[in-house]
């Protein structure tokens, strides 16, 4: 496909530039300070694929944030792909972390990216993947090779749970109809091995608030005397997990799929060196549920982590207070066939079941998602890795991922079709972290991969 | 002493307003953010001192906040009377907290002060209790009743440890000579019951940190094979206690004086509601060490609380993040013979001992203090028994408090002297919470009251 890669040559420091510019409207949706900037980054978004060549483009609103939805139908008796991405991003903090201001994409060499990495935040979570998409079909449209339908829908939610998506996707079944989703939001082994998420593990989100006196009091004067709501919390979560790591939650295990010992010996091929693993997060041991292996705890594992914890003074110096309220936001990974909203239910339960009388609990659901497998036999799958194969010249790997998009068992369940991961990033991509950043290898990687997924698909339906 | 109470009658509103005045600077000594408000606070007492009579009055540097030291000497053939107090308040937060805002001070008539009190912080702690002194020295001199000498150490560090104290005390041991060192910064039992401090505990404040990865991580690619930092920092602090709520770290009550049984039965005389008490708090129970009453776990008892924490995201909605550090204060109140400083190793050396090898732990001591008692058959004691007896009508009772005052236990070694704690705030009054508060009777019943301590002082020296 020389066509292809003369395209994206002649191309290639336009798509770069492209993708700083909407890099830099921080579109950060779990802080509503920044609800402009999340409308601005949807209208960049319609911009944008109305010149990549979609035939209709429009903002939907929601009762939340806008979804841009696009469409090219070039015959119906073709098949439609549907893209879905995301626009929105995380927040920032801890800012101070950042070599660079987290809106002010660079492009920096590193040792994983000797041809340079663009950073900023959602460099690749997601817009960075996200826009590999929308060059792609530029790409297909000026070069005529476009062989299917394809429909976009790209949200602004889903950093915090994509409520509105949910809202949307049960209103509009016949709208998305498609023969299979593309999505590029999760991440590959290396640069040199491709690999293909084929599960996901489902999330449950809450934050919850221990109050104890009504309001702060003197540590002196009250310490040893009433319950402080910051010591009876750190007690109740350390008791979420017992000495093997193991969630004490009642139920929360019930139901778990078991893999079986050839499905864990096939899972521990890949590629994988805990050396290099504790060095990259410079730590002396990892730490995880007895009994599986770091890369079986953050895959077919559930887990249960305290995403932010507060109380009481936090400020410079000292002060001897008993807070009135500890606050806590904690998530569980959960792995398929766990419900997510029954494992919230069993969490919420659970949690005020343990607090002494001397406190009240409060347990709020934040949003949450199911797990989901994509089956390695699905035409999907083949496509993908077919594309994958031509493109670095080694097949794809199949890969547990231990991250959450819980929107894909809901497309499954209302769109009657499967998920298929293409994702382009790597773990060291520091998502969610500061200094997140995206290859420019993988970008245009990602650019020249996707339109062959498009035609081994076609092919492969027809 | 009809001229006592003539002159506060004359002066009240005066005494009042003055007061208001120097709660509007927010001298908080844990921020540097207020470091000039600090020094004005400190201008503020010269210049008040100077005007109740003193007749020399300087501002002494310290390698931190200035200390204000002030006397009026009459004759060295009397005895001398040291007047401690602290000019710095507790930082303000949580400000959402205040009905009004912390520094625009207001009067306001509540049940337990129908006359009327001053919410402002630092209204109780310590300005309000440390500018009855300054009143009092006024109203002696005003009125020719000084009977003795009189001098003033004013400091601005006592909500951060009074290390510039310290310093400024063992480098000043003859300027300070006295007979006796008198301190309002305590509470009293209610406005028709006196009672006199005659213990107070020990204080270990320290910061711990808690670092797992170099980084923050997403908590689906990482969360279950890496220890998150917040989950074990809360599985440490929860382990510091054990299920009767005795503190675990070893040696920790080596020193601990248990008290008999005759002593315990004499504490439980003084009036206490366990009912009231949880109902001022909106508790529906106590919570604390097995074995002690709820007024022996806050006097008699050393305790251990946690006076913040926080890691991870604390913003608006979800991130799902494992942060790479989380972070807690932790002050332990002791008893007498309890030596901060080794209470200080102990602890550091076992909270290190308990983080697994995934971690690494920081503990930076923030200050400390010992404990302290005064016994009843001193000649101090009994004047201020006296005074109270005078002026309320009844009898003080002697009582243990929870609270610390660092420094009284430096003084009785570098100045050869007894402290006399005469406090007149209630512990209704919020100190160190939102709304503080001072009654203007207490106010005013403690301008009253001190120059009774310093007639009947002079008298029992001669």
């Amino acid at each position: 496909m020389p066509k292809t890669k003369q395209y994206i040559n002649d191309h290639k420091d336009r798509f770069i530039s492209e993708l700083i510019e909407l890099l830099k409207i921080p579109s950060i949706s779990a802080d509503t300070a920044y609800k402009n900037d999340i409308l601005k980054t949807a209208d960049a978004v319609k911009i944008a694929l109305e010149k990549a060549g979609c035939d209709m483009v429009e903002i939907c609103e929601t009762p939340g944030y806008p979804i841009v939805y696009g469409e090219k139908i070039t015959d119906s008796n073709l098949p439609t792909i549907l893209v879905y991405g995301h626009y929105d991003v995380q927040p920032a903090d801890p800012i101070d972390l950042w070599d660079s201001p987290p809106f002010e994409p660079i492009i920096k060499k590193t040792d994983i990216h000797p041809e340079g990495a663009i950073f900023a935040r959602g460099a690749c979570d997601d817009k960075g993947q996200m826009y590999m998409h929308v060059k792609a079909l530029e790409l297909m449209t000026k070069t005529d090779q476009l062989p299917c339908n394809v429909k976009f829908m790209i949200e602004g939610e889903e950093e915090v749970g994509s409520n509105s998506l949910v809202w949307f996707v049960k209103r509009n079944q016949k709208k998305l109809s498609n023969d299979v989703i593309l999505i590029s939001d999760t991440g590959m082994i290396s640069n040199t091995q491709p690999s293909i998420t084929t599960g996901l593990r489902g999330l449950s989100y809450v934050e919850v608030v221990v109050t104890g006196p009504n309001r702060d009091l003197h540590s002196g004067l009250y310490g040893g005397a009433v319950a402080n709501p910051i010591n009876i919390l750190t007690k109740m979560i350390a008791s979420l997990h017992d000495e093997n790591n193991h969630i004490t939650i009642p139920g929360f295990y019930d139901r778990v799929e078991e893999l079986s010992l050839d499905e864990r010996a096939e899972m521990a091929k890949a590629p994988f060196s805990l050396n290099d693993y504790q060095n990259a997060l410079d730590i002396a041991e990892v730490y995880g549920e007895k009994g599986y292996t770091t890369n079986e705890r953050n895959s077919i594992r559930p887990t249960l982590d305290v995403n932010g914890i507060w109380g009481g003074y936090t400020g410079e110096g000292a002060k001897t207070v008993i807070a009135s309220k500890a606050y806590a936001k904690i998530s569980m990974r959960l792995v398929p066939n766990q419900d997510w909203e029954e494992i919230t239910e069993l969490f919420t339960k659970h949690f005020k079941s343990i607090a002494p009388k001397s406190v009240t609990v409060k347990v709020t659901p934040h949003h949450g998602g199911q797990g989901y497998v994509t089956p390695t036999d699905n035409i999907g799958y083949k496509a993908a890795n077919k594309a994958y194969t031509e493109t670095f010249g080694v097949q794809a790997i199949p890969q547990r991922s231990g991250g959450s998009i819980p929107i894909v068992a809901l497309f499954e369940e209302e769109l009657k079709s499967k998920t298929i991961l293409m994702g382009f990033g790597l773990d060291s991509d520091a998502i969610h972290s500061p200094n997140e950043h995206f290859g420019i290898f993988n970008y245009l990687k990602g650019i020249e991969t996707i339109p062959l997924f498009y035609k081994y698909f076609t092919e492969m339906n027809s």
